[in-house]
């Protein structure tokens, strides 16, 4: 199959010859990749010009359906991917990494865009800030999409995952995408492009994919263009290096190398559910995709005198392992991608035998089912043991990238973090221990060197996700070796295609700028109570000021036996003498807010069906029996949730009869739409 | 003077001859730098083993202590700085920006860590994650501390704010800095350093400074280290293409060229407050530093109809600044920092005036006040004018780095938007407009563009800081020419110095490490009730369970008359009827938390002060009357305020009898400390 790239709303092939990408298992021809380049400049202006306005104009919301409905096609097609992928080496189990993977991160970046962000284009951030002394100064900032495209070029080892993970945030930001497969799996990549042409569902320009070289696309980049780059540090370092890149201060994230660590806790002896659950982990890690996954345990760590006893139940379970086609049910690990890889990983593992001795596995004796073994890329598992590995470097720095791990011993915590920081950087580590304190020193030790910490107990050990895969939910990305880059964790992965920018001026400005009320800003003052308005027709700044309502001593008592709160700042006034902050008996804060909502309510049936929540209430000065107090309410912000209702945000003040604040808060309401 | 530098706790001077720095006003040698370079390598071991771990044993609100008392020590002697800054040419009114804005940056910084902040030495990213279905596995984020040192290279406009405002978030952050001022202006940076070393308050190895060359620093750095870069494109591109900043993925940030806009707005026509406003800013801009500011104007746009104008009354203001020996009192504007800068910023002005006149302004004939125009850097305010900015180029893209600015005319907002645009991302834009609507589509068509936009108004003319002023509160940075890197924005800033890890594992483990109690970790239960706890003893997850109380109807019929909260859906089943949300009369939310308030609370004096505030309230499912409720109140946070009490947030959450969560909410109390 000759592979074209999708590119201006069309599939097309760039001229010269057509190299070969073969299929790991046999060696065979399975697709062809073109050697000549499109015209890059006309790609990204078709990102700039067509994708990126189309995008920009939904909001966040119906890019999150978007998103949700592409999953469902894509779940309804995945056969297809499934078919290609074997070619690849991939097992049935490691297309649930890759294609199920990849599709449930688009439900839950479209779950959480619609759960976690306001129906609009551009997001707020942090609250207002006070500038000035009067309030006739303020600050606020937003995040608004960049106008460039987001250039995302992939590693061959999760050819749909890569993809999609990357795909999700960069639509939801509003940014269009120039996706590049790695070249040696580009046949899954490319077919998936074509399932999610064939939906139909993203808008023109929103998605383009460059199969084979992408020639001068990063002499074209501006500093509204972002690249997510995932592979080799040697590549990632000649791209960040790119003159265009520094000149037009381009965005780049990286993920690259990473020699990942799991640690066997001190308290985690043999016999334990930890040691069994760091042994069945590290397995796990060396043969999923052939353990040619960034996050893959590279470096295994124990206890001094539990080292024999992880190298002989290791062992044992690797010895389980079935390797050969990905297509039969009983294979456990397929080959890796090709015989070059198999070159390169193998010459590696000569490089880690310098420190460390072959404990499990021989490269030259690998019993491969249904395969062929001398035109199949196939490896055994293959576990190093390195006994000293404080004088030891490569065990450190030189990632095989296959199914390889290197098991080490240590003395104590501290030199457990010492030997794990060696390696300069990584994605993630885990930690197999049941003991929260020994658990503590070393994540906190290990933290600000790993994207990502996994820690696996007896408590979490049937939920828990594997030390290997990437979360949408939690970041993916780790300083120094491994890149510094960071994916994902939620939607903080929309920020990379986004640009904060501190707005400031005056409240009426401020307030106009972001669609939200804020003090200072003007007031809406109609004759009807702004619970008379349905979602649409409320104004944001649409105030209601109720009237006075003394509280009583009476009140107080009454409020404090109805309750059964006599706490005795309210009872007694001898007993809050010397308090320090209240000047005498006080009323209760929650008869203040229910005598507030006695004032605001507007109690027939109407548009305003519920309310049903507060937050960032503050009692800022305590009420005196005596004391009256009045309720300012005003619309804030409003983001809708379905065709029925939507939710309303109220800015809620409670002053005194004096006319200084008593308490602040936000009021929650959902309010009708007006047709339903 | 002969500058040394402060590197290893020790002032010292490399070998190489010395070179002479020159006064701006006079060309008399005021200081000289040594030529030669110390051995960097040795001043980033310092900061890694000494300053790092010193500061990172403090906590947030210890390091904010430090930087308060700082501020008030340089505050104390500041007439050292003001001293020596004439020399570099600026007035008593640029003092203000320079020594004393840096000055308060400190102190923002300082009160927003103590308000904002907890006092640990790690924090909280987000919210806990829920990850798993069955609730036994969930993830959380935290920031913390990087291992590295913080180099900050500085430019010679701001030799005091520069520094300092890079300082503060390194220091909250815990990150040692090695801070590098330019020469031109290194005897104001080296006074400074010395008024910081000589009050003791930074712990050994949080500060050095390198005056001079640097050597091979960035040689030595990893990806643990942060440079932050404040000055010319050209510097910036080279370093960010050093080769280990690529290979150790060491963290760069950028702030450099930028063409920056003031837009007077559609509708501020002659006669306007904002067409004063507009004015008066541009000339101000143009004049303070002598337009040596990186968020200087360069380009003021105006309707084309008040271009005219803006020209005229622009021009009559500028021939009011009198130019001269910045000490003297009439003094507006001093020199440029030296003849080389002057050299620089007429070629400047020569290769805009291939696109723009200069309509006012006479390098060649500048009157000085009390100085020798041909020994000091004297410049007069330089006004071009650009009548065709859409066909023009350089307009766009040169910065001329003093008192130096091209008005231009625009059609309509969407053509002012692009004009901007040309400059390929700056620090900051101004919009001089009571208008907004005009505002809002400006505002959000340049957002994208620039890292902060600054709007004027007559309702915030007086208390408005001005275009060019970052504020420790709101970003400063911007993409593109701008450099791509953000600084300041409070404390976003820190983030810099701060590694984000995200933490997954059973609840229990996770709230260990992160010190917060999540649902589905360990309770602690104890016979006395947890408000007998005073602050110390409180453990995290220290809970309560209340006894059951029924809500009658009766309850909520007397909680509807006593407050006057008769909403229907509390009084009436028909009324109610087809609610989307209810299945008949609820009681109301607020009796909810009122009767929950009385389950929970203990009546008696203790330790706990006051309930003083609530988060996060949700009415999760309605409670009909004749239901009853119970409350789990937990400790989840605790944050100490000072000797005398702390902070404890609890998870509350109130259940109905049949065990279903009717509402959540955080409950926030004051707990006295146990010997106040």
């Amino acid at each position: 199959m000759r592979l074209d790239s999708y590119v201006q709303g069309a599939w097309s092939v760039p001229g010269g010859d057509w190299r070969a990408i073969r299929s790991a298992v046999t060696g065979e021809v399975v697709a062809e990749v073109a050697g000549g380049t499109l015209a890059m400049d006309a790609v990204l202006d078709y990102a700039r010009r067509v994708g990126g306005p189309a995008l920009r104009r939904l909001t966040f919301h119906q890019r999150a359906d978007l998103l949700k409905r592409l999953a469902q096609h894509l779940n309804a097609h995945r056969e297809v991917l499934y078919r290609l992928s074997f070619d690849t080496g991939a097992t049935r189990s490691d297309h649930l990494i890759d294609i199920d993977g990849g599709i449930g991160t688009l439900f839950v970046f479209a779950s959480k865009a619609k759960r976690e962000l306001p129906d609009a284009t551009f997001l707020l951030d942090g609250p207002v800030e006070a500038l000035s002394k009067g309030g006739s100064f303020v600050g606020r900032h937003i995040l608004t999409s960049l106008h460039g495209a987001a250039i995302h070029i992939n590693a061959y080892n999760f050819p749909c995952w890569g993809l999609l993970e990357k795909l999700a945030p960069a639509i939801l930001a509003g940014m269009p995408v120039v996706t590049k497969p790695a070249t040696v799996t580009a046949y899954v990549a490319h077919a998936l492009v074509r399932l999610i042409d064939e939906s139909g569902l993203l808008p023109p320009g929103a998605l383009q994919c460059v199969v084979g070289p992408t020639g001068d696309l990063f002499d074209h980049l501006t500093g509204q263009d972002v690249v997510s780059f995932t592979g080799s540090a040697a590549t990632a370092e000649m791209l960040q290096r790119h003159p265009v890149v520094a000149h037009e201060a381009v965005r780049f994230v990286a993920e690259r190398d990473s020699l990942n660590a799991a640690i066997l806790g001190p308290d985690a002896a043999p016999g334990t559910p930890e040691f069994d659950l760091f042994v069945k982990e590290v397995a796990r890690e060396m043969t999923v995709k052939a353990g040619q996954k960034c996050t893959a345990i590279r470096r295994a760590l124990a206890p001094r005198a539990h080292l024999p006893a992880v190298i002989a139940v290791l062992s044992q379970r690797l010895a389980g392992v079935t390797v050969g086609d990905p297509r039969l049910d009983g294979v456990r690990m397929g080959p890796v991608v090709g015989l070059d890889q198999r070159r390169d990983v193998l010459a590696r593992v000569e490089a880690l035998k310098t420190e460390a001795d072959l404990v499990f596995g021989d490269p030259d004796r690998v019993t491969v089912e249904g395969a062929d073994a001398r035109t199949g890329a196939f490896l055994p598992p293959l576990l190093l043991h390195c006994p000293d590995p404080i004088r030891a470097e490569r065990v450190h720095s030189v990632e095989a990238f296959g199914p390889v791990c290197t098991v080490m011993p240590y003395a104590d915590p501290d030199e457990a973090v010492a030997l794990v920081r060696r390696g300069g950087g990584s994605l993630v580590a885990s930690l197999y221990s049941h003991d929260p304190e020994a658990a503590f020193a070393l994540a906190h030790g290990l933290a600000p060197f790993h994207g990502r910490l996994h820690l696996v107990d007896r408590d979490c050990a049937r939920e828990q996700t594997g030390h290997g895969s990437p979360l949408p939910h939690m970041v993916h990305g780790g300083p120094g070796r491994a890149g510094g880059g960071e994916e994902l964790g939620g939607l903080r992965a929309m920020h990379h295609g986004m640009q904060r920018t501190a707005l400031q001026g005056s409240p009426a400005m401020i307030a106009r700028l972001t669609g939200a009320w804020t003090k200072g800003a003007p007031e809406i003052v109609a004759d009807a109570h702004p619970f008379r308005c349905h979602f649409e027709d409320l104004e944001i700044g649409r105030s209601f000021h109720s009237r006075e309502r003394v509280v009583t001593l009476e009140d107080v008592e009454h409020f404090a036996h109805f309750t059964g709160d006599t706490f005795y700042a309210h009872m007694s006034e001898e007993a809050v003498r010397g308090h320090p902050f209240f000047p005498g008996r006080v009323a209760h804060g929650y008869l203040l807010l229910s005598f507030a909502a006695g004032l605001f309510v507007d109690p027939d049936p109407g548009p305003v069906l519920a309310n049903y929540g507060l937050d960032s209430l503050r009692f800022l000065k305590p009420l005196q029996p005596g004391e009256a107090i009045r309720v300012r309410l005003t619309a804030k912000q409003k983001s809708p949730r379905n065709a029925q209702y939507g939710e309303v945000r109220w800015d809620v003040e409670i002053q005194t009869g004096g006319g200084e604040t008593a308490a602040t808060y936000e009021l929650l309401t959902m309010n009708a739409m007006r047709g339903s």
